[in-house]
């Protein structure tokens, strides 16, 4: 059920280089595809002939930009971002692209992902008496640009030597005067693909973006990768190219990814199917029907429903209209209030044992109000199923998890959630399962969130 | 695919007698549940101990109300509609409810349906000196009430004289200084219910918001009939219940109605799935998988799927970020326009022999650029089917059916269509399947905007 | 001093008939040059070959509309209005020009005034069944008008006969498919005059708007006068002309004109300077310097610098930065919330002794604060002048005076005023004086809110 | 005639701390009565015990901030800042107080002028790595402070050493962890003052922000000097002071300042209407009335109308409800254009010869509409006399001077003027008298925009 207090995203890329498009209008309906990773804040710049203009909001896309703002944004180079709500701070000077002057010029940076080591980054560049205007990562990775770019032929250099500065996921764009580059750091952590459309080419955090804009999918930028676009030319740096082993993040196939994007050549829906498969195997149970909590628990639910041979159904409505003023129920309501949201289909369910499949339980307080509200309108027994492991350690590469105490796998039994949240059995996806449902993509994943073990030393 | 620029809804109305509730904001998640009924204005209107205040505006729920209005909006009853964007003549002035004095003090109006009689109203009413600020029916109903009333003993009393006068569809809400009214009329075109929370009565269109706002349904207002609620005490007019044909609106089910509510008994999402079992019998074919075009024809695709036993899956991903200023493609994207809002599933659909069913097929354009999408991620073969009939005829009473030259089916035959469209085959549900689809509701149903036949003389 | 919760202004009103030019925008600039007279809510309604479209919200005029609203007013005829902000009730459903249908069709009305028998009215048309929608005089005279339609040959025989029913100040402009119709009062309390441009007709509260528009003054419209513009010719109806002793309001003079109006060939800036130099006469004072509190105590303070010789001096710098969303001090700051507004020019009143002119004094609170202001600036004496007599009575005509418990004069003496507010000597104008302070204008007027000697029964 | 694109102001700077008042809401009252020094942009920074939050955004200080937002902003300091709106880039990135995280933590910085080595800076600092976010000299200052506070023991002694790097001009408050830092340059060319409230301490660039806010004048900032104030102490850095020539910009008195602010000892009302007293004995007429063009006009006009012994009059009205969304005036309307904003007072100038005194002449346009509108009005001769000298030469401190193309004084003579804008006769103060406007200042000025003759090498 996204969107709703839960696993937080981090940010969402989208560049273009077009000789003959609009450049600005197609990262619009590019950044739009990729909403869903990023709803505080979005942005644009672009070039017009080494000039680089810019706008940014707080905000979702459709909100910040209007025909007008567009308009102005005229060039044949573009780079935009969407960023995370984070609970925290809220600041609008976080906004992406950066759009700074540094030596060489006028540069625009967006950045999806999370350094490790940004506090000795801060640090090593604060006495040299650097100035930090925002709290984002992408600062550091300017500032770092901008020193090795004084001992380097090219941009590109500067931002092959920046990588070794760099620890943890960075999937970057980067604009200069006369480029548009795209890098990945050494273990991809977090996706980045390039695309093609006529003479365009096009990089994006998801293939759904592309999909979006019309362009072909060409292929993903390797982890390590530097890619260059100039005039229409493209180059690529491999200096970084497979010193590290490429760990995805799991996280991104089971509930990040919007289900039409394919990762690393998987598909995520047919990862969520997979990952109920599983779950049906390794917890099966008697029921009537299989239903899945809208929306990234909808596969999982269908992928369960088939292996387990128990019919699937539509459980849940879901409201639409969501906005970001929504009134959240008083008190007085408060034991509605997923109702408002979300309604169960009182057909589908009433007098049935009934399966429920969510992509994940992190604090257990909607399962438990969603499980009641089945048992309302009917349920018998209610079965949940989780196709994501339990949460027990932080992300450090970008997901936003809650911390420990919040969690509810860090702090009860299997039993003790099972009771907590009211159901009649519960199941989570084995983090042994996990490794199979993503046959078709060629590497390893991280899944630190659930098993601790990280790709990285993180301390 | 709703909200398309297809088949318009016309209204929702939710209303609220509640000694200790905040009405006000009850009504607000009320109408919010509602809101797929009309996007274009909403208003509440309450009852302060016989003062009537109110505010309404352009725009969705959650953009035309907050915290600071709903608290100064204080009552113990409420009344709330929502109302649809035609694509005419869009007025603040026609947003509801209609608050205004009469001879006996302040009312608040709120209307869902078409009065066929409209213009005669009109014109008796303007003979006598009557001015009209909206173009609403609503004011006409107002303006009969008001003189009505000159020679009754009670408001319901006019309300009962008014409906004498009243030929066509109306689900009516009528707030006096004493007394919450809801009324349907004789025909029963258009969904009303009544339900109870503790000791608050509840008045709404659909169940759905009955649902929302933790009410338990209580039963459906009869065709005719009068409900009164005074300090809590429930009483009923039954002069007008029975004098006519009680013929549901068919669209409701297939369209209208958000698919967890329950009309006259009858499911919304189990009387598509009947009109998915129904196609699937009346137009079967050969395939691989059966996918539905969200929102709506999810529903029939897997009755569709479960009758013909080939499989049901994901086939397209919506986005749901859609905003109302949110920047069309200009022509050079016009291509890619679909893709914006719906992205096929390549893994569902490659390779492979689709069904693909939607809930209707107006003006056959979107069909096409769907079907085009399919092909280009891998499709084999097309099979379109459509879970209502062709529609051919206009809508008399409150759906909002294109004219003639736009409609497809007026226009080719199914051949023509099925060409126009790019199908490998095509196939529309019968009028005559359509009678099976609310096999739990027990009365007849208006098919008028496809058959032509219509319970009310219609000129 | 303006806007500073003092003497409520009513309403304007313009209008024009313009076969060649843009009558919206015009409107527009007209409205922007009355908009002292009403900032509450405003807007126009266009007539483009019989068809009448507006547009109007709350808000002052240059925050209602915009480039894109106006170019969408297309018509060659049109009606503005600006409105009042009461403290009370603050209602959109209020704003003009008031737009509806009758039996002949389209109608737009716009009235500045105000109603002695508005409640009669109300309760006659009531008793027919009439609904009300706002809570203005304006409805009920467009019932009138409607009413009277039907037994008359044309829409100014309709004014004409419900002219007899209205008892109070209107200064009234009526737009119907064919025709633009300008009505005064038979008192002629309100201002209403006409100019051209052109072929353009004008019509406009003051002579200010015409002026602001590039039109010539052509006259006043008489007491009781209509004028009626249809395709370019202008036809009078003078029935009621002269019936009724012709009693301008004298306030508008002192205080609701801008000052470069001219109204019945009085100049407002010229009535202040002579209400100065009576104040002068009876109320003379030595000292060294004379300023006036801005801005309608400028002209008054010239008149009484020239009639004394005292030197006249800027005294105040008011902030010009006013805006809807100000932010008003809180409790702590209280005592220094006139100097946010306006500000001392400490060289001009520093060891001086003062003579402070203002246009009025209401309630005394904001005297008491400029006096305590100028004595901290090093003012060794301030001697308080106001240019409008005590005001004693309540106004029907349309001017927004408080309650008698909130004004200075019906509950102090004059040497209670004066030690209220901290003066070293007051005086206002006298009632007699009052009377020569229009010579140039060839009527009578009411001075009833100063006298409670009222030209119509009130009761 | 402020604000009709003539000469630009640049900056508005206040900051307060006060141990026991709500700091934010103190500021943004001060950062009102400092609104006429710019209206692009405004923001607010507070430090609360070390932790320093802000809030900043394009628009006017009463449409940025309200009270949910000054609530948030709570601290015992606070820095804000209003910025010019220059015709060129308008970047919501340059908005200030500019707020930064450097190695010794978080600071505010907000600045007033302009710096002449603001290129040579630039490239020093891009040299070791900076990037640079805005296009602000502030951003400057604030990388040199960061750089020399590595070498300094505390952020006084970085702001003394940062002086020496800096040519041009600069009110400067940096806000540290601890300490409210004010600073002005060697030279002194724009204002700043200190005053006390209590135990509270008030830098301003004007007196009026001192009296908005109730607070006592203590002294103006010398030239050169840096005073600190850390926990209610205040010392102070004179390293600097008299090492320059006092040079203060002598369009303060003329134009920037409000006319009740004293600079240096000297109001700027008295010194406009010396301007005018002096423009009187150079360019004396034989006239009837002297009228000035508002606001800045009047207090010269009034100069010269006691000096030349003929009367001052009012002679113009200008609407006072300009909003930032003000519909400028099409084509055909053009010649009204001056109309909308500024109006005649026709009785006194018809029939008269008449003076008009405005503050400056820069590209003529203007002055010619309005002497056009006055002969419209009447007037049989018109003076046109200018209390600025003609503008020749750019200002490299901070004024907005347009381009010598555009630049009436650089492009045609005297008569060649005085044609232009069609007066029967023309006058601009001259340098000469310039040095008498100010008698109580006790320093030099600099009047390079009229002379060309500048107190720092400027090429």
């Amino acid at each position: 059920m996204q969107n709703d207090n839960r696993i937080g995203e981090e940010c969402g890329v989208f560049a273009i280089y077009d000789p003959d498009g609009d450049c600005a209008r197609t990262t619009y309906y590019g950044l739009y595809a990729l909403q869903h990773r990023g709803q505080e804040s979005c942005g644009i710049a672009v070039n017009n002939n080494r000039d680089i203009t810019h706008y940014k909001d707080m905000g979702l896309v459709n909100d910040v930009f209007n025909d007008e703002i567009l308009t102005k944004l005229d060039g044949k180079m573009a780079v935009g971002h969407v960023r995370y709500s984070t609970t925290g701070e809220s600041m609008r000077e976080n906004a992406q692209p950066l759009v700074l002057r540094y030596v060489k010029g006028n540069i625009a940076i967006a950045h999806n992902g999370n350094l490790v080591n940004k506090d000795e980054l801060a640090q090593e560049l604060s006495v040299t008496g650097a100035i930090f205007q925002t709290t984002t990562d992408t600062e550091m990775i300017a500032y770092t640009i901008a020193k090795e770019r004084l001992n380097s032929k090219s941009v590109e250099e500067a931002v092959e030597k920046t990588i070794n500065h760099l620890v943890g996921a960075f999937s970057l764009i980067v604009m200069s005067p006369q480029k548009l580059i795209a890098a990945r750091d050494p273990w991809g952590f977090r996706p980045l693909c390039m695309g093609k459309k006529g003479d365009a080419i096009v990089f994006a955090s998801e293939t759904c973006a592309l999909d979006s804009v019309g362009a072909e999918f060409v292929r993903d930028i390797e982890p390590g990768e530097i890619v260059v676009v100039q005039d229409g030319k493209i180059s690529t740096i491999r200096t970084h190219v497979g010193k590290k082993p490429h760990t995805m993040c799991i996280f991104e196939y089971l509930y990040f990814a919007r289900p039409d994007s394919i990762i690393e050549g998987q598909s995520a829906h047919d990862s969520r199917m997979l990952a109920g498969k599983y779950l049906a195997q390794e917890f099966p149970v008697e029921a009537d029907v299989v239903i899945g909590v809208p929306d990234s628990g909808l596969s999982a639910a269908m992928g369960y429903a088939k292996e387990s041979g128990i019919p699937y159904d539509i459980g849940f409505v879901k409201n639409k209209y969501i906005g970001r003023t929504f009134i959240q129920p008083s008190q007085a309501m408060r034991e509605n209030s997923v109702r408002i949201k979300l309604n169960v289909l009182k057909s589908t369910v009433e007098g049935k044992r009934v399966v429920m499949v969510d992509d994940s339980i992190v604090r257990g307080t909607t399962s438990k109000r969603i499980v009641s509200l089945l048992r309302h309108f009917g349920a018998t027994e209610v079965h949940v199923r989780s196709s994501a492991p339990p949460f027990m350690f932080p992300c450090y590469f970008g997901t936003d998890v809650p911390s420990k105490d919040q969690l509810v796998a860090c702090n009860y039994t299997m039993d003790g959630i099972k009771e907590l949240i009211g159901a009649d059995s519960i199941g989570f996806l084995s983090v042994n399962s996990l490794k199979k449902i993503i046959p078709n993509a060629n590497c390893q994943f991280c899944d630190g969130c659930f098993s601790g073990k990280y790709p990285v030393d993180v301390d």
